[in-house]
C-alpha cells in the first residue's frame, strides 16, 4: 500500500447560499483546494454527498461534478454513508492513491440542503435512519438523539448545562473561523431557553441545516515530497465501521460501538493511541453526540464527557481541544461536506494556518465523522511530518 | 497493486418483487453469492445503489445491508452513478482488495424501483440527467435516447427495423436466463407496433422498472488460488470515464465518447484489445444504446451497429455475442443492480455454467455498464485463467 499525503484542502462558506447551486459550490470549493496546492492536476475524484436526490433532484454528481469543473472525462466516484458521506469520499480517495490506481485524487463533500423546505430537509436526513423501523413510524433525527441524551442523563447524572457547554464551547471556536455559518458567541442561557425541538434538545443543542463544500487533494508521500510540502500532512490511518441501522437494535444506546470500533481500527493502521493526538474534530450533530462520542474515543471516561466539556477540558485551551473549527454546531452541518471540512480542519491546524483558533504546536489530528444515530463512522488520524 | 479474483457471484430474480424489500433483495444476492463462493468471510462491502432516497425513502444502505446480513461492523461504502453504480460498485471493492486495505470484498448492487408509482420513478430515473438544463425543463430518459436514436437514424440510415432486432435477440437469450424478468422471445413486429414512448421508441425498445440484486465477492488471485478455485476468474482490466451531464453539450451526440476513453483504459491496464473478447454485456437500456455502444467499443464500425445487429453478428452463435444474458431489455434493469448483474453473467459465462445460453469456449468478457445519457461509464475485462 503506497503512503498517502494531503497536499491541498478547500472550503467554501457554510450558511444559507442562495445565489449559489450545488454544483456551484462543489466546483468553487475543489478550485481554491487546486489553489492552495498549487498544482492543477486531477486524475481522479470522488464526491460525498448524502442525497443529491431528495435535497436537489440531482443524482449522478460523478458526472456532473467533473463536467462543471471543466474536467470531462474524469473518472470519479460518487459516496455515500448518510452525514459520514465526506469522510468516506476521503477514504475512497485514499484508497485510489494507495492501491497505485490514480496519482493525484480530488475528494469534495458538498450538501445544499437549503433548496428545500424545512419539512422536506428533515424527511431527506431521516432516510439516514431504519426507514421501515423509524423514520416511516414518525422518529427523525432530533428525536433518535433525544431518546440517547434522555438516558445520558438518567444513568450518567447529565445536565442540561453540561450538553449546553458543547453548544457554548463550539460557538466560541466557531467565532474565530470566518467560513463558519453562525460565528457568533453565544452564552449558556442562550441553549437552555432556546425554543423547543426535542426534549431535552432546544434549538442552540441541534446543528444547522446548512448548504456547503469542502474538498482535500491527495497524493502519495513520494510526490508530495517532490513538491516540497512542509509540513507534510498524511493520512496514516483510517477506521471505518457500522453498526444497526436502528437505534433500537443497539447494544447499549448509552455507547457509541460504531465509534470505538472505527477508532479501534484506525489506530491499530496507525499505530498510535488516543494519548498520541493533539485534538480532535468530532461529529456534534447535537451537543449529546459530542459528549457520546468522547466517551467512545476514550477522551473521556464513559458518562463523564459532560462533566469534561463543563470543566473546560475540551476547550481550545483545554487538554483535549476537540471542534476548534466550530464544530457542526456553530461552522454548519451541510451533511456530505462535513467529514471533507473536519479534515481541511484538522490539515490547517497541522500546518499551524488556523489564525485566532490555532492549536499550539498540533502535529497529531483524528477526524470522527458519523451517520445517522451512530449507524456509520469514518476515522481519520492525520500526522504532520 | 494486488491482482483481484472474482471468487462467488449472487443474483436474485429480477422483476415486480412486491413481497420483498430493498434490504431483502440485497441480503438474498449477498447470500447467494457466498453459498457460490462457498465461504462466509466478508472484510468489507460496497454496495452500488442509485436512489434508495428517491424510489424508498432509503439512504445509508452502508449501514442497514450489513446490517440485515447480520454482520454488524463491516466497513461498507455505497456509491452511486445513476445507471452505472453498480458496476462502479465493483470498481471500489476491487480499489479495497488491490490497495491491501481489505482481503475479501463484497460488492452488491440493488434497486427497488417499483415501490414508486410511475411518474415518481421516472423523475427519480431523471435525476440522472443535468437536473437545472434537463430534467427541470421536462426531458426525461426515454426521451434523450430518443433523440440520439432519430439522428443516428437521420445520419447513418439506422431503421427501426435494426432497433427493433437488438429487442429480439435479447429477448431469445433472455429467454434462457431464469432469472430475467421477461424471459420470453418476442417478435420484429410485437416491438414495430408496440405502444408510443417517445418516438422513434415504442415499449419493447425501452428497458423495464425493475426489482432486483446481484453481488459478487473479490480477493486476491492469491487468496482464490488457495482456495482451490478453478477456473480462476480475475478482473484484468478497470476503466471508468466520465462526460458531459448534459446530453447538448457533448462534442457528437452519435458518439459515446465515454464508453470509447473508459475501453480506452480497461484495455490499456488488461493489455488486450476489442479483438481478444470473446464476448460482452453491454448497456441496452433503450435499443439504441446498444447499437451506439457496440460501435463505440470498437465491435461494428461507426453508423454501422445496427446492420451488425440485423446480420445477426452479434447473437448468441454470432461473430461477437452481445447481452448473453437478455441484457437491460429482457433481464431487466434494477439500476444499481445492473453494472454487479452484467459481471454476474460474465462470470457465469467464464466458468462454462452459463447452461442453454453458454458461449462456446469463452475465456476473456468484457461488461459495459453506463450513466445517464452517456455521463458515466465503467468497463471491467475479466479472464478465464
Amino acid at each position: 500500500m503506497r503512503d498517502v499525503a494531503i497536499i491541498g484542502i478547500g472550503i467554501t462558506k457554510f450558511g444559507e447560499l442562495w445565489e449559489k447551486s450545488l454544483r456551484d459550490i462543489a466546483v468553487e470549493a475543489i478550485l481554491n483546494c487546486l489553489d492552495d496546492a498549487g498544482t492543477d492536476r486531477i486524475d481522479a475524484m470522488t464526491i460525498g454527498c448524502m442525497s443529491g436526490g431528495l435535497f436537489n433532484g440531482q443524482e449522478h454528481l460523478a458526472s456532473m461534478i467533473p463536467d462543471y469543473l471543466g474536467r470531462r472525462g474524469l473518472p470519479a466516484t460518487r459516496v455515500e454513508s448518510a452525514c459520514a458521506s465526506g469522510g468516506l469520499a476521503v477514504r475512497t480517495a485514499f484508497l485510489e492513491v494507495a492501491s497505485g490506481m490514480s496519482d493525484y485524487v480530488m475528494a469534495v463533500g458538498v450538501e445544499k440542503m437549503n433548496d428545500v423546505d424545512g419539512g422536506k430537509a428533515t424527511f431527506a436526513l431521516a432516510t439516514a435512519a431504519d426507514g421501515d423501523y423509524e423514520a416511516f413510524n414518525g422518529i427523525n433525527f432530533p428525536g433518535l438523539y433525544a431518546l440517547m441524551a434522555k438516558a445520558h442523563m438518567d444513568k450518567y447524572g447529565t445536565t442540561r448545562e453540561m450538553m449546553a457547554e458543547v453548544a457554548v464551547k463550539n460557538h466560541r471556536n466557531g467565532a474565530l473561523n470566518p467560513n463558519a455559518q453562525f460565528p457568533m458567541e453565544i452564552t449558556r442561557e442562550t441553549v437552555l431557553n432556546g425554543a423547543m425541538v426535542a426534549d431535552p434538545f432546544r434549538l442552540f443543542d441541534c446543528s444547522p441545516v446548512t448548504d456547503g463544500a469542502a474538498a482535500v487533494l491527495l497524493t502519495t508521500v513520494e510526490e508530495a515530497k517532490k513538491l516540497g510540502k512542509h509540513p507534510l500532512v498524511v493520512i496514516s490511518g483510517i477506521g471505518v465501521a457500522t453498526d444497526t441501522i436502528a437505534l433500537s437494535q443497539r447494544k447499549d444506546i448509552l455507547k457509541l460501538d460504531v465509534v470505538a470500533l472505527a477508532a479501534e481500527r484506525a489506530f491499530k493502521m496507525a499505530g498510535k493511541t488516543i494519548k498520541d493526538m493533539d485534538f480532535a474534530e468530532v461529529h456534534d450533530c447535537f451537543t449529546i453526540a459530542e459528549i457520546m462520542v468522547i466517551e467512545a474515543l476514550g477522551i473521556a471516561e464513559q458518562g463523564k464527557g459532560g462533566q469534561f466539556t463543563i470543566d473546560g477540558k475540551s476547550a481550545l485551551n483545554g487538554e483535549f481541544p476537540i471542534n476548534p473549527s466550530g464544530g457542526l454546531k456553530s461552522k454548519g452541518h451541510p451533511v456530505g461536506a462535513t467529514g471533507v471540512a473536519q479534515i481541511f480542519e484538522a490539515v490547517l491546524q497541522l500546518r499551524g494556518q488556523a489564525g485566532k483558533r490555532q492549536i499550539k504546536d498540533a502535529k497529531t489530528a483524528l477526524t470522527q465523522n458519523m451517520g445517522g444515530s451512530g449507524g456509520s463512522c469514518v476515522i481519520h488520524i492525520l500526522e504532520a511530518k
